[in-house]
């Protein structure tokens, strides 16, 4: 196949991605978001909160990394972040079959490019990586709040529960991870989020 | 008020281009798409078609001026590419005054720094901003081709109508420009698109 045509088959797949429903509900659109149009508010946001990235964070990279970081989901569907281990895992391997079939659309070089980066993206182990997954794990808890408690009311989460993705975000970047922190206990005090389990009454 | 918290209320704003319909029909989705999954799939287009922009473009410049074009729809709304002279100049001034608004949530130097990529944009003078154009043109065409004509057939444009916009494509990309046009053709052949008008016959 001619590569132009080869990278084409590619833009035309990922295309699928704006069919792949989230749970997040959007304020106003009294629809659940798409992974598209989300993969854009985060890529969007990293520009503009780039300054809360440590030093030397390359954020094109970042951008880059989240605009492929939910292809996955074309095949594997989206799940809940409060799922449980089980179905994680499950979800897990999944992605990987689908990064194994969606990269290799194109053609090889180019191919393993952007598979590094979600492979980058996944393992959460580079500055970019880590502040591209703390404003992923930002993004909904805003929409939540947008929405008076969205899937948090929805699926009765409780604060503890938000407070152990906050570190998702605390790690990518101490400013937003504080900024989040702050949100928790706002949401709790003004009862848009269930306040933390007492671990003395199951 | 604080940095982060402006900062924060853009962020919210831009969510509002989820709400913001184009013509463009998605095919198997039997929905018209939104400008931000729009702008994310030229985004990520950008960076899969990046080796047909002229030799020492900035692709993480064009990703970036992709990611931020459309913003000015949020209160101009989407103006369909073959509406009329009178139309589209109603519609550059709305889009002005729909930046003027939106980048200043901002703090000033950042608003400025996004508001330059709008304009550059805008004035497709640099290879960034041609690339990008020529990207952001190409998409419609290949939704339109998906959906079996899509806007083509609903609002009988022609293929000389269609040829026009491919300069721009060309403008950015000779070998894109040359693969639209290809596309063109084709899409005539198999009756997607009408043929061109003939100038003869008004």
């Amino acid at each position: 196949m001619e590569r132009l045509d080869q990278q084409m088959r590619f833009v035309a797949e990922i295309g699928l991605l704006k069919g792949v429903l989230r749970q997040t509900m959007l304020g106003g659109l009294g629809r659940r978001e798409n992974s598209a149009e989300h993969s854009w508010h985060i890529a969007l946001m990293a520009l503009a909160l780039a300054e809360y990235a440590p030093a030397g964070t390359d954020i094109g990279r970042v951008v880059a990394m989240l605009l492929v970081h939910d292809l996955v989901e074309i095949d594997a569907g989206d799940l809940f972040v409060y799922a449980d281990e089980a179905q994680q895992a499950r979800q897990r391997q999944m992605e990987q079959t689908a990064a194994d079939r969606i990269f290799a659309l194109l053609p090889p070089g180019q191919a393993a490019g952007l598979r590094t980066l979600w492979d980058e993206f996944e393992e959460r182990r580079t500055p970019e990586a880590r502040f591209a997954r703390g404003i992923d794990r930002l993004q909904p808890m805003l929409e939540n709040l947008k929405v008076g408690g969205g899937t948090w009311t929805e699926h009765q989460i409780t604060a503890d529960q938000v407070l152990a993705k906050v570190v998702l975000i605390e790690d990518g970047s101490p400013e937003l991870g504080r900024y989040a922190r702050d949100l928790i206990t706002g949401a709790v005090r003004t009862g848009l989020l269930l306040p933390p389990r007492d671990p003395a009454r199951p």
